[in-house]
């Protein structure tokens, strides 16, 4: 992917991924998710393993208040309903008055030609992160001038894969945690999307908010892998290891390209 | 807090808390909850822990039989939606009508004053339990007089914090069993909201049914802690050691103030 | 039960049920779920652990392209709500359009006489598999003549309890696998029906892809409950061991009667 506005490609380095984990644990910020059904309670549970703090209401008349007194707002376009639709724009539109960061995370818009409108019309709202993967970028934009367009305007893309790269006005970022039994559970990338949305919350740079917090994420997959048997025994394992996760052994996994 | 109508404070002692859980297992009641979309899973299962029976339909149309047909009604504004909200007086009406115990937990409706005038009415509707912690409270009534006078007409009051507190015009309880871990899993209060509706379901002493149901669940989880590796692993530790929960761990942990 | 049109009743044999596990695991057939809200999370990761691919959306402009696009529907009647209301019938009848099985589990129907009638409306759409226990089975058919007259238009019906029964056309399956552990755990039936949909997507003889779906899932219970502590840990384990699950395991444990 060649990005005219893209500069220099630059590793992450585990000290600043660390420092970032430690001023969210610290701040504790509350993030506002409006997250597909199935992905409510792993998502929920991410964030508090992590130190945050979710909200998760998707009611009309209600969101606005809670995504305007959050410190950031993940929309995740998974099982976009009425309610979900209509709440999402209100929740942006209350987020970024209240100068918070927004996250966009738009689960299977390659499946359905609606909800990937749905999702271009949010990009006119100034959101501050998109993580996708490329089927999902590429439903997001006929050609990579929309994505170049987006990047111009203050976009950063958290593009996940094998190799997981963040692409933005500023540094760019190649990653390569993770693990390969993360793909067997359930909303696994939507609890990532919401540990960015965190990320963000404390960071003004969000290529290294999006870059440290999905590494992180990766990491702690990562430890659970090791230490499961299974994909049912890795999500508890999952959030314990973000739970403990140390310095230390952002030090010693952290793997950039 | 000084409350005119309470009467004398007293220890719950860990028989009459034992005898209750076992009477809960072995009449298995069955609670009908209309909670919060990220709670849902972990509510059902942990009632299936204890050894009632969760059905957990929001559906307007079919909410009311549900409620009639249950043993006792959990109501918790957490994810208050449309349906929610149309469903909730309908099943209270229900419960009430077929003289089943109503419990409320007015989740956050100290973030939402929309959330907070919606629980003032439904306490005009005649609730038995409600759970909630000082902040809940403060959006619940703007002086203390509204809760003397609830209590009054017959409430009971389950205030949760570093220490649990049971007002009610007959006897009050302080409880301090529990685990600073599980305010890092979502959805414990809530799920202890539901043990409380198993226990009002068998036992006419609201007050001494919310003492017993949320001691056995602290208790749990203070086992759970014990045993677990962090948020992640104490979720399915704390399920087993309700199910597994003895007599003899309820009088070695009990601690009331 | 004794139904006119059964043919001769025969054993599953551990090698098929293997075979097709085997099948499953290398085509990842996508399952297009409409579920209750508290099996959403459960059912997906079974899909996963097992092998399959689950989409989850209910949303009603959505999922007749998802179901289309999918190789097997599942429709699980429990949180009924207006939304999953709409949206069962344009899932159907896009699955049938395109050639895909339908299975149905009409969770608590009994309990529900609207879900019922519901439920019989959708017996005329050309439903592949029937899953339910005998209080279902009896709210959707006043006398056994119904099942019968399904049966002799197609339908599969997989009965389950203490023995599970697949009634068909042409061979009926008795089994007895599982573990009464099961049953302290939410959204394990559903979770099962999900795996009868993905061993339907990959066999014709329906009768035979439901023995072999609910013997594999009922097997992963059993090798579950023995390694689990209680119904806390016995849902990862579970889904370990259906990720796990080998030939051996089907050939040592799969009981007929």
């Amino acid at each position: 992917m060649s990005l005219s506005v893209a500069a220099s490609t630059q590793a992450l380095s585990a000290e600043k991924a660390a420092r970032l984990l430690d001023r969210v644990r610290k701040a504790a910020p509350r993030v506002h998710c409006i997250t597909n059904a199935v992905a409510q309670p792993f998502t929920a549970n991410t964030l508090l393993a992590l130190g945050a703090v979710p909200s998760m209401t998707i009611a009309l008349d209600e969101v606005a208040g809670f995504a305007a007194s959050a410190d950031a707002l993940l929309v995740n376009l998974g099982t976009l309903d009425d309610e979900r639709r209509q709440a999402i724009p209100a929740a942006i539109r209350a987020a970024k008055a209240a100068g918070h960061p927004v996250v966009l995370d738009p689960v299977f818009i390659d499946r359905s030609p609606g909800r990937a409108d749905y999702a271009r019309d949010l990009m006119g709202m100034g959101l501050d992160i998109i993580k996708a993967n490329e089927a999902e970028l590429n439903a997001l934009f006929d050609t990579r001038d929309g994505v170049d367009d987006a990047i111009s305007r203050g976009a950063v893309f958290a593009i996940t894969g094998a190799e997981d790269k963040i692409e933005s006005q500023g540094e760019d970022f190649r990653l390569i945690n993770g693990h390969q039994l993360l793909v067997r559970v359930t909303a696994t990338g939507c609890a990532a999307g919401a540990v960015l949305a965190a990320f963000s919350a404390l960071e003004d740079d969000k290529a290294l908010a999006a870059a440290a917090g999905l590494s992180v994420f990766n990491i702690a997959g990562e430890i659970a892998a090791e230490r499961c048997g299974g994909p049912g025994t890795l999500v508890p394992e999952l959030l314990d290891a973000l739970y403990q996760l140390s310095p230390q052994d952002i030090e010693r996994r952290l793997k950039t390209a």
